[in-house]
C-alpha cells in the first residue's frame, strides 16, 4: 500500500483536525471551518509501446526500484486527462511523441512497493520525437519478448505477460 | 472541472505553505517541514448493470443533478480497489450484490458538473441482494433503450449510448 495519508491540520484554515465519521469512514474534520478531508488515490498511468515485436522500456533512475525496468509511466496531476498524462510521461522519459490507441486495463496493486494506488494502462504508438532517456529514466531501450530485463512493478509485469502470451 | 484544490496550511505541521515549483508544477510546499502537497484526482467508479435488455439506473437523491438518473456510482476511497468500490456503491445504492465482469472505460469529463476528475466504468452482473434504493439514490429502476430517463452525467450518457448502439 502506498503511504498512509495524514491531515493533522486543516489545509484551509490550519486548525488541528479531529477524526470523525463522515460518509461511513473516519476522516479528518476541521472543528473550526467544518472542512472534511477526503483522501484520494495516487493515480499513475503507463504506456505500452510496441513496435516490430519489441517493447519500449525505461530503466528507473530513482527509488523505489531504481535500476529496474518499466514501461514509461508516472503520476497524473489531479486535473489532467489520464491519456494526456500518459503522453506527457512518455515524452518526458523517452523524448518520443505518441498517440494513445486504447485503454488496456486499470490495476490496483497496493502491495507492489510503488507509490501508486491505481495504475491506468494504455497502448500507444509513436508518431514523432527522438529517443532519449530523461527525467525519471536513466536509460531507454527496446526489448523482445524472450529477452526482457528485470521489471519493477506488477502492472508492467502483467501487461508484458499478456503481450508475451499474445493476448494484446 | 471539479473544485480547485487548496492547501493554505501544511497538513502535517500546520505551517502556512508557499507555492513552489516541484516536479514542473507549482505545488504547496511547507517551509517548516518540507512537505510537498501533491493533489490527486477524485476518482469515481460506475457500474453498468444490464439484464434482459434493460439497464439499472438510480435517481440521484443529492446535488449536483438531484433527481436525474445515472448508473450506480460513487467515489472510491484512496486505498480501495476500484472494482470493489463499484461493488460497494451498487450495494449501497441499490441493495444488490454484483460481480464485476470487465472494465469498460475510463472517462475524463471535467466540465460535466460533477465532482469527479476521472470515472472508471465497469460492467457488472447481479448475484444477490434485494432491490431497494438507499444512500445517494432516491429511487432505482430498470429502463429499456428506447425509454431512458433524463441522465445526469456524461459517463453514464456515453456508456448508455454505446449500449443503445449495440457496441457493448
Amino acid at each position: 500500500m502506498s503511504r498512509q495519508r495524514i491531515a493533522n491540520f486543516c489545509p484551509l484554515c490550519g486548525t488541528p483536525t479531529e477524526p470523525l465519521l463522515r460518509f461511513n469512514v473516519l476522516r479528518p474534520v476541521c472543528p473550526a471551518c467544518g472542512h472534511v478531508v477526503f483522501f484520494t488515490p495516487n493515480v499513475a498511468v503507463l504506456a505500452l509501446i510496441l513496435h516490430e515485436d519489441r517493447v519500449l522500456l525505461v530503466q528507473r533512475a530513482n527509488e523505489p526500484k531504481q535500476g529496474l525496468w518499466v514501461t514509461p509511466a508516472g503520476f497524473m496531476e489531479w486535473d489532467e486527462d489520464p491519456a494526456q498524462a500518459a503522453r506527457r510521461e512518455v515524452l518526458e522519459e523517452t523524448g518520443l511523441i505518441v498517440t494513445i490507441d486504447r485503454l488496456l486495463d486499470v490495476f490496483h496493486t497496493p502491495d507492489d512497493g510503488g507509490l501508486a494506488d491505481i495504475v491506468i494502462a494504455y497502448a500507444a504508438t509513436i508518431t514523432g520525437g527522438e529517443l532519449q532517456a530523461a527525467d525519471d529514466a536513466q536509460s531507454v531501450a527496446w526489448f523482445t519478448r524472450d529477452n526482457l530485463p528485470e521489471l519493477a512493478f506488477l502492472p508492467t509485469r502483467r501487461i508484458l505477460a499478456r503481450w508475451a502470451a499474445g493476448e494484446l
